[in-house]
């Protein structure tokens, strides 16, 4: 049971798109990740997700708008809802969703991440 | 769906050890809470707890060893796990928990909350 320093986790990786585990509970996971560029389109389609922004902007488009997330602030999207992440500079975030969150939802490509790494 | 900044939320209130609620998902809820003084030792038997630390500095005493977690840090508490919350100075910490949490875990006293105000 320690504590977990986001500054510190942050510096352990710089790959885009790639979430990092960084703490579990009662069925969610913790997750730190970097991003930049444009994302794909997806959902879950039985998760909601949360993303906290740390350091930098998020955009994320939906369908019928797009929400600006500026550091500390926090978005969280309902399962079914199809978005797209932006970060026109690189951006950090804080996400929790449960175990069974495929970063890409619905969508299998060249960005899904099947094994996420624990830092 | 909009975005929560957390600044925003924790200038709507003043009171301590009194989570608000700021966000739902996956039967999980996102509160806000502010600490001052000593808590009350408890546990919880069911769920995990998070906290994170937005602004001061939190102790957690455990039986056989105490924690300190700074800004920008959190730490998770699990399930059976005995504990109290100490802030020398006002705190303002993020917790993430299921919706069965109660803030005095088995405790039942003059600080339980059985019903969180969302703000």
């Amino acid at each position: 049971m320690n504590t977990i320093n986001l500054e510190q986790k942050l510096a352990l990786f710089s790959d885009y798109w790639s979430p990092k585990i960084i703490g579990e509970l009662n069925g969610q996971l913790v997750k730190l990740a970097k991003f930049k560029g444009e994302f794909v389109w997806h959902k879950h389609d039985n998760e909601d997700e949360f993303f906290y922004v740390i350091k930098g902007m998020l955009k994320i488009d939906f369908r019928d708008k797009e929400v600006t997330i500026n550091e500390g602030e926090f978005i969280i999207v309902p399962r079914g809802v199809e978005h797209k992440p932006v970060a026109k500079d690189e951006v950090s975030v804080l996400l929790f969703e449960p175990e069974t969150t495929l970063n890409t939802g619905d969508i299998k490509n060249v960005l899904t991440k099947d094994v996420l790494e624990k830092i």
